[in-house]
């Protein structure tokens, strides 16, 4: 995902989108250390998020990159910044029992007088909380600014909604990949590698990213278990089995799940599959801006009331840019309580998907928000997959 | 990897040794965030480490797993557990703006009376600065327990090495299924999905499992970045790509990477394929019980300098069981300064790897230490990869 997939004048407006929220925190400078939040204003891209690395962004002037001193020549290839603010740390303190890159970040930011009002991600997975103690014992109290910069991505632009349709053409490739595949005696393993590489090899002009998580794929009891990945056990008749899988494009996203059955699904699975057929009709019709998350939410849990069936978990959330391991934007959620307005361009994952003790049944669908609904961002049938034994 | 992979046994000597370093350090209670570390003691599996889990271990009794409601059945699935030590948080917590699950963790370890010398994982992917300051408040001060447990997964069992040797036959045939493929106008991520189907796909009685990264395969100048993924471009004549991947058994890993060439390398190129085997050859010689990370490390910068190439970074780490985004164990580092010895059953991914400006160079070998030097895990011919334009 190099910064050129997007103009100069985008990059200008998240930065001045994030700005107005660091002023309303009382923010001077920002510590951004989720990789999703890094690349969204930098456009950096590189495996390397294993090690500390951020960007920093203070209210006025360029933000600046910081990491190991390997990655520096990532950040120059990947990003739209200046080699000048490109920032990086002593190689020899990588995963070093005695000293922590931090504390090179410290020196960093007293060089430029940047030593109150920092905000940093304190719930992100790669800002741990030894970063955080070296940064506290340096600078006092800091801002827990979790989820600053993710809530400004809530709102794609039309370019990111252009690769995020990207996204689902590759999606969309991978569940017609899965579908042509899937028969009895399939060792799970095989399936997987063979959708995984769809996704990746991708269509004419369309090339696969890795996406931020992978294959979710459990059948029969297994998939009582919501977040299995896959065996080598062969595909069997009478179960169902559920792949939530995404194709990546440039790092955006476009989840999708779909249940598949071998034989002849049980009048139980039938009528789940119903409900959640009617929760997505009737959630993409209430997915209109000024709806609430909660409002869309309702849809679907009503559904599968009428059906008898309760649910017990949110049922989407915010989608678009991410590095493993979440798709997921981290910031709003359908779900009751969840009183959020919709505006155009949020896109999310609807994810009405049902788990009871012996199957688990999931056909979800992501989708943009605009004026006539939520509109389907992958075009993949909409059903339970069936193929006979 | 369901916890049948190893024996009853086995986790005991797991546990009894991590009570021993618990004990040494003062611990009454581990909190095991680390997800390679909870499916080493318990045998734990499953894409949920985006959200807050752990396991508990306290010095006496059973460990305790805790997690997501909607995870509680993967933990019945994979551990070694009774189902009455799963514990679980509520899933209307999940990605929550106003409650935070490890609120619900206080709890836990009020009733039990676990309330003092409490071990964290404080440099851990995911044990959040956020995490860390709900305990602490509730707690005071905890000690920093990063590591505990990996050091203790240095040595590995046989059964753990016969698993990584495993792996390393995954590792094995992507390597040929990428020597086979490789060839000019090749788009990379085409590559990248046919090597990576491979290593899932795997062999007959061996499936493979996801490794805890991605394919890194950069090209030209984009290697001497040591960490971008791919792109659509085609393979190119008068480039080196390389290819540093992974073969995943159970989550065993056992990396390997390889450069590849179209054309007629340069005799830069040549001299660093030279050097790199040198070093490789000398470090397996010297890698014997009682040699230390150090003098295993000179026999790399040795073979460098003598060849006129300055390695400014880490030439190795320790490799085993693990989960993204990193499969090195965070312990020791084959590097000046690091004086840890040397024991049989320790493996290591040697990582002799050249990066210049123009071009990287990486030919790697991951091996056990036995008593006649260093063993590599898997089979793959050691050379700069020539292909004819």
């Amino acid at each position: 995902m190099p910064a050129s997939d997007f103009s100069a004048q985008e990059y200008a407006d998240r930065i001045g989108r994030t700005r107005v929220a660091m002023e309303q925190r009382g923010l001077d400078v920002l510590l951004i250390t989720d990789p999703s939040n890094m690349a969204w204003i930098t456009g950096y891209d590189g495996w390397s998020f294993y090690v500390p690395q951020m960007v920093i962004l203070p209210v006025k002037g360029s933000p600046l990159w910081w990491g190991r001193t390997q990655d520096k020549a990532g950040a120059a290839q990947t990003t739209w910044l200046d080699t000048s603010d490109l920032l990086d740390w002593p190689e020899e303190h990588v995963q070093h029992p005695d000293h922590h890159p931090v504390d090179s970040l410290v020196t960093v930011l007293q060089d430029r007088g940047w030593t109150s009002s920092l905000g940093v991600e304190m719930d992100n997975y790669y800002y741990s909380a030894a970063s955080h103690r070296i940064l506290e014992r340096a600078f006092g109290v800091l801002t827990d600014a979790t989820g600053l910069v993710n809530w400004q991505r809530a709102v794609k632009s039309n370019a990111e909604v252009d690769m995020m349709r990207k996204a689902g053409r590759l999606t969309a490739h991978m569940h017609e990949v899965l579908r042509g595949a899937f028969r009895e005696g399939l060792p799970k393993n095989q399936l997987v590698a063979e959708v995984q590489a769809a996704g990746i090899a991708g269509l004419p002009g369309l090339a696969g990213d890795y996406p931020a998580i992978v294959p979710i794929a459990p059948s029969g009891a297994e998939a009582s278990a919501s977040h299995i990945t896959w065996n080598d056990r062969p595909l069997t008749v009478g179960e169902a089995t559920y792949f939530e899988i995404s194709g990546c494009y440039r790092r955006y996203h476009c989840p999708a799940s779909r249940s598949l059955f071998l034989g002849n699904p049980s009048d139980d699975i039938r009528r789940a599959e119903t409900a959640v057929l009617q929760a997505i009709d009737d959630a993409l019709s209430a997915a209109r801006p000024g709806a609430t998350c909660e409002e869309v939410a309702a849809c679907v849990y009503d559904s599968f009331a009428r059906a008898g069936y309760v649910k017990a978990n949110r049922t989407g959330y915010p989608i678009g840019l991410s590095y493993p391991p979440d798709w997921g934007e981290r910031t709003m959620s359908l779900r009751p309580g969840d009183t959020t307005e919709l505006q155009e361009n949020m896109t999310f994952h609807l994810m009405p998907g049902l788990w009871t003790p012996d199957w688990g049944m999931a056909i979800t669908e992501s989708f943009v928000v605009t004026a006539a609904g939520g509109v389907p961002l992958a075009d993949i049938p909409r059903e339970l997959v069936v193929k006979p034994a």
